[in-house]
């Protein structure tokens, strides 16, 4: 496995193998990986010839007060990982040479960075926009590979590929997680036992919130009260939000239709963690007949 | 010439010469193409192996009161223009494919947008910037070429390539200019006979401005006072902005040094013109002994 730190070589390998017809796989991260990165780093791996895993924590994503400085950074483990994964190169950039004393171009995707995490987090999105189109541009993937853990990014993604004609192909893959039904997150490692015993509060209210769905509920509202209800069972969890929105547009639903997903943020002590499922809600004449699969 | 409108097919030409090693340049335009276009058309024609013109007339950077509706259109004379200049393709993309109903994504590079034209034209650059990453992930140049006349446009190209790591050669090619001096613009057709005669004075007003600082004046203000005191001898011509400036922040300079350009805007009737020269200012030791020739 390469370690690629230097910004042109990394173009250059990438256009070097382009050439020669290879394609190119891509997962960014920002390390600290685990066995949801290493489920995309396998999708990745079984689409495409190459592939690029970036490890950068993006300053640019961090709010001022957020845990950028003590986001974890166990890089010798990261390059083990990817290594055993079969990576052709770990690309490394700094800071430093990612933004330039003179640097002042954003990229915004504002309707969808306006919601949810939007809110709690108001430049995270503009930061996570901005380092993506300059990671495809230096790396250069045909293929890129993403968290559905990161539901709202994921939508995110799609919309900036779309909207800059980025021709990067873009895989959602579905999350990983613990045998309890946590969604793997590096910031988990931040839980303390107690608050880790009770943080899949939030995959059960979610899935509560799907299953009503699924026996045919489709009042936004009402599907929300299932969800805080099963919540509020927890005192020291304390929810963020929670809320069923068209998978697309992360719009909240009045009435649930088409392609949905319920999205859920928490607090539990001084960490944040997120969640999603996703639902597909059959069209209105078989829709009062309850559907059991997901 | 090939003339391509559809976005996919202008990717896949592309793709298919790249991977053959086959170098492409590339002339970004707003169509209604002049002799300044094709002094552009001929510096990338020389840069590469194969040359891509877009006629795009962007709705993005007009504003609501600007001239989108009534910009000159002469497409059957602009792709004869091309065909003569050895253009290998005419890329027509419609503003239908470019910007979708969905579209919402912006690039923006806040310090060089918010100044000059930036302060006549709010959305201008935002605009500007935003179709530039789409036509360069469209059309996948190895070098771009843009006319100085566009000096602030210019400066903010290279700040977009730079920050989101674009990988496109650029070039900045010298103003052409009619007889008397005034640059070669699309909007040059609105001028009445009467006003085209008046227009070249922002020309020499500029051109005092830049002779004064190579007779050794170096108070900004001074120079400043030079060029509008040149642009009120015609009482028709309304400036708008005349101003010295850093040629890469375009920060105004009170104390002329290092490279230097001279901006310039002004209205005729109901036309805008822009224009500006540039000067490098050698270091302090032989500034006092001025030098002669541009």
């Amino acid at each position: 496995m390469k370690i690629i730190r230097n910004l042109h070589a990394m173009t250059l390998w990438s256009d070097r193998l382009r050439r020669e017809g290879v394609t190119i796989g891509f997962v960014p991260t920002m390390g600290a990986l685990h066995d949801g990165h290493r489920a995309l780093i396998r999708a990745a791996r079984l689409r495409c010839d190459a592939l690029v895993v970036s490890i950068f924590v993006n300053p640019a994503q961090f709010g001022p007060k957020e845990d950028l400085s003590r986001y974890p950074r166990p890089i010798a483990r990261d390059r083990r990982l990817c290594r055993a994964e079969g990576v052709d190169v770990c690309f490394e950039p700094t800071p430093a040479d990612m933004y330039s004393e003179r640097f002042q171009t954003s990229v915004m995707v504002p309707e969808l960075a306006g919601r949810w995490e939007g809110t709690a987090r108001p430049h995270h999105f503009g930061g996570v926009a901005t380092v993506l189109v300059k990671l495809f541009s230096l790396v250069r993937p045909h293929h890129a590979v993403f968290g559905q853990k990161d539901f709202q990014q994921a939508a995110l993604v799609r919309r900036l590929i779309a909207d800059l004609n980025l021709a990067v192909g873009l895989t959602v893959h579905p999350t990983v997680r613990e045998p309890d039904g946590l969604a793997m997150s590096s910031r988990n490692v931040y839980l303390s036992p107690d608050h880790r015993r009770r943080a899949p509060v939030l995959y059960r209210a979610l899935s509560a919130g799907r299953q009503a769905i699924l026996d045919g509920l489709r009042d936004g509202r009402q599907v929300d009260r299932i969800m805080k209800r099963m919540m509020a069972e927890d005192r020291i969890v304390r929810p963020e939000y929670l809320a069923v929105c068209d998978a697309a547009s992360l719009e909240p639903l009045k009435k649930v239709s088409g392609s949905v997903v319920l999205l859920g943020a928490i607090r539990i002590g001084r960490v944040r963690l997120i969640d999603n499922v996703t639902v597909a809600v059959p069209s209105a004449g078989s829709a009062r007949r309850g559907r059991r699969s997901a």
